[in-house]
Order: structure tokens, then C-alpha cells, then sequence
């Protein structure tokens, strides 16, 4: 019997946990769903076979190390900020660690001691990062094995609604942490290569230099840079590469609203606005703009930012509620971020009708060895099935079990601290993935 | 005889330096210069009689130690984030300090055991943090002893150029540290009030907010808004002001051609432009715009900042240089505040015939005892004498040098990490300014 433990029962952990216990008896696993609150976790196992639901505090240190040491894999569902204490743990007792967050840098200090355990702590593995890793490796090592050579890489996703869910002028919800959304491409300019040179965009740029993207039998969408792509030169073993950009896509017309909030600078999360414990969405937005004893917030906003009335952009943010005045209703006095955030969640919140959409979109361009310039476009579409198996959850859930899995049976002889980069993982994931229908369509252009 | 240490004869100390050289007989005075640059400490002493000038090395504990035991106040001009040893060494021996920067958290910090040891360390007693300070305390504290309620402070200041100066398209040139110049009003959201209303500005906004000031017989300038206006409420005893604002003044068209570098993301700090150390001008401001094979750099420029070719500010950019192939010339890849900076001093550095000047601008409004609204404002331009005695020099050294005669004959009972806002301290300072013709000119509106 193998021990598996799940830290972290939130929203997107439902098909993860799913996977695994459906196949716990087949597999002789038991698995152990830990999370602050107890309902969370048992509304998860749901009392299956081989299952135990238990309430941890990440926190209380003695309990988690109890815990982890019963086990053989450790899969840490939680906010990326919160993983070290349960690598630590892992390390201490030899076991493997899965996660579906970016490595940190005190992360990947742990490699060398990760190493000499002989454990793997697999990171970067659900959908970006994580399906984007290994769908775009694989075509890469492919173009590469064939002897040809890498210009261009771009590579965009997107977590949207279903478009039967559509129903706001946003054509937007919260369909995984609002606070990303809020603070998406800030904290430092982005950074991309474009025709070999390296191009920098301040923050405050961002959403207005955005891409449109047609995708055939998908729909139009516009993509916005991720904050920095330059990274993923190393990691992808793309040294010399002419463009390499990542992006977010969006549907048409959110970045250009978006932007409004981040020119008012109500995206920013520095600094506590004074006394906003007290006020009202509309005295929010007044915060940002020219004092004036009687113009009306709407027609400063609407100067400030050079919009009519009867624009687009004006009646998203009406239909948003930021004029009206209603109690913001956050116990304490916040940043702009964390208040945007909350008047966000207000209306952009999933009803469980309501269906979520993943799109994923590569685009490759490569000489080959006779020097022919050639063309790859690779789409991925999930569909959210119901409120519990949204794309979300399945396409950041899936990769982890499975990979998880996969350690388990010991099909994987990396050690260390890993990212999905490496065919000996990407190639079993990708080849199960298919069986759920996460699938990438290719199209070769001239 | 009493012995004064000043530590760095940069450009700004030299009518300090002067002051106290010219009276150290007088006074029985001991006057050592201490920099890194012995040379730059003998300009300075120009080896008149009770002067000493050395070489320190400030990282050098051991040489530093030596030299503050021997003192009896000591003058840190060091650049403002050097202070902190100094102040240790201050505080162990027994020495007054006197700076002319902002209180840190650290030195703020050391209040408690300054007080304990009955030494003062006097800070923020320059031009802006200082002579703003206790211009605008003096007449504060007189209106409120009059029985009136302070309704509105506002003041700017500017470092600029004396009219007969003005060469260039900028009416600028650099005539205090120009790294700050590069990072004004970045790091953070500018935060005042007005009007009763908290108000904040995201740093890509604030060169677009300005002000129009015009000043009798002085001329006409534009004022930005400084980061945080707010923390001087607390300072000033302004609890419950309507509207507190403190601002810099330029010359009209400056902000709205310097916003362009602030929009392309030329200010920002945080990241170092890969390769920048081979670049040109053209090269640094290419990195901020879209990629195109063949469109000009100038094109998309103007195409991203929405101005005609013969706008002023695209006159203003070309006079910079930023659009020639000339390269950049630091000696390792850098920041594009950095880069900025060096390019900028190419041509805003003054020549020796070059003159500067200090404006400086109050705004009080307020309620008399009897009901009344009314304004005071208040002026004081300094112009600049020579690139020695320059009005920078003056309006720094000045007060710094007057405060430290003060303290050495006794006259500042106040004791602990203090600033020139209480009238022991300001009175004595601003009356002997006068002497200097540094004095405001306070006109009364109805």
C-alpha cells in the first residue's frame, strides 16, 4: 500500500482527487485529503474506499510532519506561497512533493538536497504552468530531432467562461484566484524577445499592446503578455531563439476595460486606502480622480481616461457596480487591489450553472534543415463540465495525478527539483491527458 | 575649541564648508573635511587656518571611528542611505549629527538613545526637506496662534535653472543628485488630499496631473505632486486639514515631455536591460516599442505617445539625443533609470557659465477666529551666484551650517532625532537666512 497525501481540498483539487481515488483500490493507494476546514476535505473523499479526510493547519507544525511522514508522495494543493513548509517536511522524511506552482527560488535551492535523497519534487505540472511546458516541449524536441531550426515561439492561455455562459459584457468570470487576475502582468515590466531584440513594456502599458488572436472554430480572443517570458529561454533549451513571447488570452474588448482600472491605479496592492473600511464602490473610484465640489465621478473618470458615455469600456464598468453607492463591505481598510478585487467577485463570480473554458494556444515558426521557413499552430479547448469538473480544475488537476501517479509506479527516474520539461515525463502525461480529451489540435502553415 | 568633522565635499557642501571655515576663528572652531577624494576635501578647506582635510573611506569602520571620537558634531552630506553608520558611531562617542535628508526608519529609530545620551541629531535641515519645513511652520504656528483653523498647505519646490540660463527646449539642466530626478515620484502611489478627500495617483499619471503656477515677477511654472504628502499631517500638526499637498515645480512642457520617459518605461529601476551595455540611444529607446522590420524608431515613438513629429515634446526628445545612433557608453548592462540618467547628463549637466535657481512656493489657506476665509502665499526664489555658490549649495549649506553653529553655542535645547519644525529651531535659522537673502516674500489674499 502506497501513501498519498493532498494538502489543500479548494476548488481546483476536485478531479485530482477524484482521479486518484477512483483508482486507489486498482492501485492499492491510500489517500489522505488534508485542508483547514474538515467539510472541505470530506466533501472531496466523499467517504471512498481507501480514503481519509483530515483537517490540517498548514501552520502547526508538529501535525504536519505527523502526517507527511506517513506517506510516500506529498501533493501540495495549496497557495504557492505555502509550499515550503511542506517541502522541508518532505525532505526531512524522503518523500516525493507534487505541486502545480512555479519553482521559487528557495525552492530550487532544495535541488542538490532533493537530489542526494534520490526523491523528485515535480513542480509546474497543471495547466500553465504545466500543460503549456509539456505540449510545447514536445513539439519543440520534435522540430529539433528533425534538424530543424527554432525562430519563434509564442505561446498564449486563457481561463474563460463557455461561451452559452457568456453573459456579461466582460465576457469574463473569476474561473480560478481572483487575486491573480487582479494583479496579472504587475510588479515589474514585461519581458519578451521580438525579432531578436529584447522588448520591455511598463506595467501601465500592458493592456494596450495586446495581440489579436483568431482561432478557427474557437472565436477571436485578444492576448496581453505575461510579465516575463525571457526565463522560459533556458528552461526550454532555446538559446539564440529570435521571438519568445507568453501571453494571457482574454476575449475582445476586456483588456482595453481592464486597462481602465490600471491607468486609475486601482490594481495597485502597495498600499492601504484610507478609511475605504468605510466607503462606498463609487468613493473607491473617486479616490483615483481630480477633487471637485460637483462634477460626478462618471464624467471624471470619463475624462480622465478619454471615453465616451455610450462606450464600450463605460458600460462594462457600469455593469461592474464601481459607480454605485454601495458599501464596499471589507472588514478592514485595504489596498486597491484586494478592493477591486472584492467589488470584482461581487459579479464576476461563477453561478453553478455557470460553465468555465480553458484555451491554450502555440504558435511555432522554424527553418527546417532543406531552409524552408515553416509554421506550427497548436490549439487546446477544454470545456468545464459542471461546477465541479470546470476546465480548470480538470486541466491543472489531471497532470498532477497523473504525474503523481506515475512517481508512484516508478516510472520516473528524474530526481530532484523538476519542471515537466523532460520526455520521460511530458510524454506518458500528454499520452493520458488524450484519454480525457485534453488534446491539442496541430496545424502545419507554410 | 570645538571640533566639527563634515563627511563628503560634494558639489552641495561647499557654501556649508565655506560658512563654517570663514568663522572658525571666531568661533574656535576645528574643521576637518572628510571624502573620499582627498582632492575634493582640500578644494574645499582651500587650507585655510583650523581646517584639516582627510581622505575616508566610510566603509573603512576602523579610520571612521577613529575620526567621530574626536569631534564634537558631525555633519553627515553623505548620500542619504550612507547615514546609518555614521549615526551608530554618533551615538556610541557621544557626537551631534546634523543631515540634511529624510528621518529613515532607522534613524527615526534611534530616538530613545540619542535622548538618553542628551545629544541632538538634527535632520531634514536643508532646502526640501527643510527650509520648506520651517518657512511653512513659521507661518502656520503663527496663524494658529492667532486663533485661526488651517484649512489648506500646499507647497512646491523646484531646483531649476535661472532664466538667463534657460538654453535648451527643457528650460532644465541637473542642478541636484539627478538619480532622484530620474525616480521622482516612482516607487509607489502618490498619496494627498484634497477637498477632505484622500486622493491617490498611480506613478504613470502623475506627470499628466499637474498644476499651473504662476508667481508674480517670477514667472510661470507647472507642479507634480510628490509621493506622500499624507505623512506631514502628522509632522506639521495638521490633524483634520481639508487639503495637503506637496508638489515640484518645472518649467510649462516639462512634465508632459518627461512623462513620454515615463510612459515608454524608461524611469523604471528594477531590471537591468539585457546586452544595454552595447547599445545606443536609439537601441535603449527601441526596447520599449513594438518590434517592425523597417518603421523608424522615431515613427513608432510618435505613433505610441499619440504627438506630431514637430510637437514640442518630440523637439525636446531629438534635442536629448535619444534618437541617434550614438552608444550609450556605461560600462556594464544597467537599468533604464540608469541608462536614462547617463543619457540625460550628456546634456543636462551645467556648464561652468551655467546659473541655477531655487523657487519655492507656499499656499496657506484658513479660517480666522472671526469666520473669515482667507490665503496666504508665500515666495522665495534663490538664484545662483556661481557653479560654486550655486542657489542648490545655498539653500542646502546654509541651514545645515547655521544649525550647527547653534547647536556648538548651545542655543537648541531640543534633544533626540529631530527635525526643524519647532521655533528653537527655525526661528534662529530663518532670521539668520535672511541675512543671506534667502527670504520669502508672504503676500495676504482676501
Amino acid at each position: 500500500m502506497k501513501h498519498i497525501l493532498i494538502i489543500g481540498a479548494g476548488k481546483s483539487a476536485s478531479v485530482l482527487i477524484d482521479y486518484l481515488c477512483e483508482r486507489a483500490i486498482v492501485q492499492e493507494w491510500h489517500i489522505t485529503v488534508a485542508d483547514m476546514h474538515l467539510t472541505e476535505a470530506l466533501k472531496k473523499t466523499d467517504n471512498r474506499p481507501n480514503t481519509s479526510a483530515i483537517s490540517l493547519d498548514i501552520e502547526d507544525e508538529e501535525s504536519r510532519k505527523k502526517h507527511i511522514q506517513e506517506q510516500d508522495i506529498v501533493i501540495s494543493m495549496l497557495p504557492a506561497h505555502l509550499h515550503m513548509p511542506v517541502a522541508y517536511d518532505c525532505l526531512e522524511y524522503g518523500k516525493h512533493l507534487v505541486t502545480a506552482s512555479y519553482v521559487s527560488e528557495e525552492m530550487q535551492a532544495l535541488d542538490e538536497a532533493v537530489k542526494a535523497k534520490g526523491l523528485i519534487f515535480l513542480n509546474e505540472i497543471g495547466l500553465d504552468p504545466g500543460i503549456d511546458h509539456m505540449t510545447g516541449m514536445r513539439v519543440l524536441d520534435q522540430l529539433k530531432k528533425e534538424g530543424s531550426e527554432i525562430n519563434g515561439f509564442e505561446t498564449f492561455a486563457g481561463g474563460l467562461l463557455s461561451p452559452e455562459s457568456e453573459n456579461n459584457p466582460w465576457k469574463y468570470k473569476f474561473t480560478w484566484n481572483p487575486r491573480n487576475v487582479v494583479l496579472a502582468a504587475s510588479g515589474g515590466a514585461v519581458k519578451f524577445l521580438h525579432g531578436g531584440k529584447y522588448k520591455y513594456i511598463p506595467y501601465h502599458k500592458v493592456f494596450r499592446r495586446t495581440e489579436r488572436i483568431i482561432l478557427d472554430g474557437i472565436g477571436v480572443f485578444e492576448g496581453y503578455a505575461n510579465r516575463d517570458s525571457l526565463k522560459y529561454m533556458k528552461c526550454y533549451h532555446l538559446d539564440g531563439i529570435k521571438t519568445l513571447y507568453r501571453g494571457t488570452l482574454r476575449r475582445p474588448g476586456f483588456c482595453r476595460a481592464w486597462d481602465i482600472f490600471v491607468q486609475l491605479g486601482a490594481t495597485d496592492d502597495s498600499y492601504i486606502i484610507e478609511g475605504s473600511k468605510e466607503m462606498t464602490h463609487r468613493d473607491f473610484i473617486n479616490s483615483f480622480l481630480l477633487y471637485h465640489p460637483t462634477d460626478s465621478v462618471e464624467i471624471k473618470l470619463a475624462h480622465a481616461m478619454r471615453i465616451d458615455f455610450d462606450s464600450d469600456e463605460m458600460l462594462m464598468l457600469e455593469w461592474l457596480g464601481i459607480f454605485e453607492n454601495e458599501p464596499i463591505g471589507l472588514q478592514q481598510s485595504s489596498s486597491p487591489a484586494r478592493i477591486l478585487q472584492h467589488i470584482l467577485e461581487k459579479k464576476w463570480t461563477l453561478t453553478p450553472d455557470d460553465k468555465d473554458m480553458i484555451v491554450m494556444y502555440h504558435k511555432f515558426n522554424y527553418t527546417t534543415s532543406n531552409k524552408e521557413e515553416k509554421e506550427i499552430r497548436s490549439t487546446l479547448v477544454v470545456h468545464g463540465k459542471n461546477s465541479r469538473c470546470t476546465a480548470m480544475a480538470q486541466t491543472v488537476g489531471l497532470p498532477v495525478a497523473i504525474a503523481t501517479k506515475l512517481i508512484l509506479q516508478e516510472k520516473i527516474s528524474s530526481i530532484g527539483v523538476q519542471i515537466p520539461v523532460i520526455p520521460e515525463i511530458y510524454e506518458p502525461v500528454l499520452n493520458e491527458l488524450e484519454q480525457f480529451g485534453i488534446i491539442c489540435t496541430e496545424q502545419q502553415i507554410k
